[in-house]
């Protein structure tokens, strides 16, 4: 048996893997970090044999009740992956399994990496409503890629979407492979009309550097970028840094800021409701996004969610208060789950990348029909 | 304008990147080594600028004659590599191109990425036929992975193939996607009657540090492997004392080691004549091949290669004289060039994936025509 | 030059093809009737010779209003149907085009043909949501087929969809492709929540006669369909006749009946408003659906349409009319344009198959939002 | 149960069908013939009951040997025909099946439809190397197809391939696709080599009629082709008439004529011995194929087929005698199997279209070798 995560997104330290039965594991801490939750590993000559697999270090984690009811993400084949439950004791997190094929990949979610990330950069670079820009460099070199979508001319309203913030959050950048394949597709008359109205500019992915390193929320100066919106700076947080003076210069009317949780089984949204000076506008059109794309996709509902923040007590070190406020927008993160959709189970996948890509496309079709109220 | 190279095999220096007409780049050496020739990069935020690029130390690479009437490779899509003509004058390689992309990739051969190769792995490994082992890890903690093809007969000949010891020669490795796509068709009547008479051993990258790394010949340690097999150590060359150890377990009538050569515009052969012990058989079986290659597939010649090294003079360290004393059994090293064929040249793609794939092709069927004789 | 339409949905009578800047065609009658508008014909030996095609019996087709304004389809690859311009002076229809390939295909719409309606069929199969049904046999011995969605629960609400009742109007089972690779897009969250309340029957084919013998409007008794519904036959209409008794076995909540209108440059939908006595629910259902739709698909509309019928004066021959006062359920005819819709025009395809997918899929989401309340 | 065959290739006759248990049908004699044997047709309804079949006419078949140990085709998708085997006793033949599906097609041996040969010209014409062109019409009003490969230079040899003389024996049309696939691949350099060399001049279809009839032999007319060259008219034998014609106006040094043999469970080639004038050359020649095309394809051997004619014995109506004889060049006619290889036995496919397609690849390879000595 080997164990291996040396590639893109990896993260696990062996303790032990001497015996298929017994096998100790721990995730490693984000770099300059506390943080860890995270983890992708493979492990290699076992076809047939029982595996018990033991994180030991997982009640240390960052959002310990990720694990509770959580079933571990796996895959043969690095396309599919599918589920296996796991027991959470509060120290440590295991399971079972007894591979059928000589190597199995194990993921808290399934990764994306950016290998993957370039070729989506250069596949959607096709389309003649594209333009590529590369806002600058991370702290580990790798380019901050944004995508322009709707062509030159200037009278349309700014829009953007962010995601992946937190690199361990993989899901937020299956949605945006969504969000963008509706966008992209020129028989979608939705896709047109939105983008006669609005010219798109998109982050799949803010956390180059983490989502290489295999880290659950930072960068590679260990920094929440999360945090950073107040006063991003480039030596600690150049990927805020440089997409804040990009939304400076293109103004903004709306961005969505797309993330995953840990702990919550079901897609919501959390608004800006604790900015010192929301407008009644911006307020209502939060409400009627929320209410669309419950109409829009079952996948999204209302009740289950964070609290909301009381005006002026948010914290504004976050993306989306920071920019509600600073664009005076409607500005919202979206958290879709790491286990799955408590109200449409799926036994086999959970929660999963196909399902993030309809997400995606039913937000995009929910801006479609608020643009001209933005 | 930016240039990255900080992803997987990228390699470059920037020296001076103010004004697109006047680009000045180094290529970086091989960890811990001398050796220097392979890059990868991308130019961003260049579409419609005349980009004049030079490389200043080319003069000082490896194998200078490679860059003579050599072609670079370029691509937008990070699937099609067309060429581009350059200038070497002995010290600089430079070449001129107007992008039609914000964004274009340049490399000296088609790059093969790690998360490619673990697609390569994944992928075969759903054939019934194959059975897939990670030998042992490289110095940087990646798995060095073995396909084994051919079910659980212990009356088969063993027969090796085994490419990439030297990381940036990338054809080697899209070889190998073609010599594996002939052995697992199904259909294949030829790879059906090969496997019935032969167990096959595949290692399709025997270097992934340095291919992740962006070397040209060397490992994590700066081992140029393909002269460590008198002595390989877990120290400096682990991927050869690894795949050695099981040769030795399995036993071997047939290795065939896949390189790239900088040089020469031709695919070619070369073999283990300066071992101190061939035999007839042995020699035999080689010119015997080279025919038969040269009957299969008119991108095999054999007027131009390496000069014939005289019995007992050949470096034992190369992989293929070390086999051929070894395993008294035919061991051959092909080459294919960075350049083109020149005497079936392309002027679009130059020499090409999809015709290594091809190339692939031909050497596993000339295998099958001659396995009774090995 | 020669032309040809000896295949499936094959129809011209070729009059003059000596000269290619002077050829003279007639659309051939439906057997049995005096429709006829549809043509679909290959021209081959032609590349590179300006071809001017003129159809001479257009002035006397079924719906004149249809060559005002219209663009042919052509195709050369059987895949792709762009648009070329045409002229109709009230007697012929002409059109000239260079074709840059030896054959060209010109069709009135889009083909569809019977062995990709058996493909379909065989596709949909493989879900394990499908039952697939061979209702009877057409006049020509065809099977009638139909998908049944949804499993094995009784106490779901019967749906239908049935298409292509006039076989020229191929958009209808294009619209078909669309619709039902939504409700089996085992990711789609809408469609589970669709399916976990109907059951849906759905005949995407209902003249699989007409369709193969390239008729505008009738079976292969000459037999309108669309004004069968009152009293069909064995003899004259089994398709309706066996279409319509498995609707009385399974009953009906709802039913789409898609058609093409080949005057109207919009996608709109005729209600049941001129039966003896349709409901305040079925009517506001109707309105419901309608502006719904609107606002699911900016290529649907309400301004532009058929007239609505008086109640108690609409022809209850028709399938619309006859099942909404039947099964006393909402019934509709969806009519999509042979030309384009004029609020979002395409200049290279017109309306196409791909944006009658698109449709179809915008129904279906439009259904799952209503079906509580049918 | 509803059982069908009003499609294209679709030919069988009810003559009870009232139980599953006891199923009774005809095959439909070639339309002015008396030869039948291919049949293909649906049965619909019956997934999960015991399907017993019997043709009751088999006896009467043109070639009762078909029937000894001939496992029947089925299919639920249409793209992957599997086997089922089936008892002949002289009078019936007869076999059992438990669908797992709604429906399942059965037919002789795979089908292949006038859709996707229509589909397979406008697929090549995309090529730059293909010309296609129309040489006439069949009795029934279809194009007889031509595609030319190669280009305008005029030094090159006239290489002819046919299939499908005989429209029953459809894995002609498969074998033409892997030959095409193999002459069109832009990456392949023995393609490459061998066009600059020859120009290519294929008949993947030579009877259209009765293709689209369901015949075993003959055309509309009930002209078996191959029987018809010694004097085609275009009363009986257009298909003949028009491709000899264009023989004769292009020249020739080879022609294949591809086809399938009812009951020998081998691939092998019968050739031209029984003209009158052999030359010495072609003699040398048609061994010097028939031993390479061992070397290169283990599903091809010279052991079994036909018994060689005596010089000047032949019959000169059928096409390899009539074409060696007239043109002097080598010319052959291609056996393949409805059975299977019984060499290289395939459980579960049998003989199958992706086989023929191999086989289609490896007789293009080895007129490459030859093409020098043609």
């Amino acid at each position: 048996m080997i164990i291996t995560s040396a590639f893109d997104s990896g993260n696990i330290i062996v303790k032990s893997a001497h015996n298929t039965n017994d096998i100790h594991l721990d995730i490693r801490r984000d770099h300059n970090s506390e943080f860890f939750q995270w983890f992708h590993f493979r492990v290699s000559g076992v076809i047939g044999d029982l595996c018990n697999i033991t994180i030991d270090n997982a009640g240390k984690a960052a959002y310990v009740e990720g694990f509770e009811n959580y079933e571990v993400c796996a895959s043969y084949n690095r396309e599919s992956w599918f589920r296996i439950p796991t027991k959470y004791n509060g120290e440590t997190l295991s399971w079972s399994v007894i591979p059928n094929q000589d190597s199995v990949y194990f993921a808290y979610f399934a990764p994306y990496s950016m290998e993957r990330h370039a070729d989506l950069i250069a596949d959607v670079s096709a389309s003649p409503l594209v333009r590529t820009h590369v806002l600058g460099h991370t702290l580990d070199g790798q380019d901050i890629d944004m995508i322009e979508i709707g062509g030159t001319s200037k009278d349309k309203k700014p829009v953007w979407l962010i995601a992946r913030q937190h690199p361990g959050e993989t899901m937020a950048q299956w949605w945006m492979e969504g969000a963008l394949d509706w966008l992209l597709d020129s028989d979608n008359p939705n896709a047109k009309a939105l983008i006669s109205k609005a010219q798109i500019y998109v982050v799949p992915n803010m956390n180059p550097d983490g989502s290489k390193r295999g880290h659950l929320r930072t960068n590679a100066a260990g920094a929440n970028l999360n945090r950073e919106w107040a006063n991003p700076t480039l030596e600690n947080s150049p990927e805020v840094y440089h997409v804040l003076a990009k939304m400076r210069e293109t103004g903004m009317v709306f961005n969505l800021d797309v993330h995953g949780d840990e702990a919550l089984p079901y897609n919501f949204i959390a608004g800006f409701e604790g900015i010192p000076n929301p407008t009644q506008k911006m307020l209502t059109n939060l409400e009627t996004f929320k209410a669309k794309l419950c109409d829009q996709s079952p996948d999204f509902q209302r009740k289950y969610g964070y609290p909301i923040e009381a005006k002026g007590k948010g914290n504004m070190t976050v993306a989306t208060n920071a920019i509600a406020e600073e664009f005076q927008c409607l500005a919202m993160t979206l958290e879709m789950p790491f286990k799955d959709n408590a109200d449409m189970p799926d036994q086999t996948y959970g929660w999963s990348p196909e399902r993030c890509r309809h997400l995606g496309a039913a937000c995009m079709h929910v801006l479609g029909q608020m643009i001209d109220n933005l």
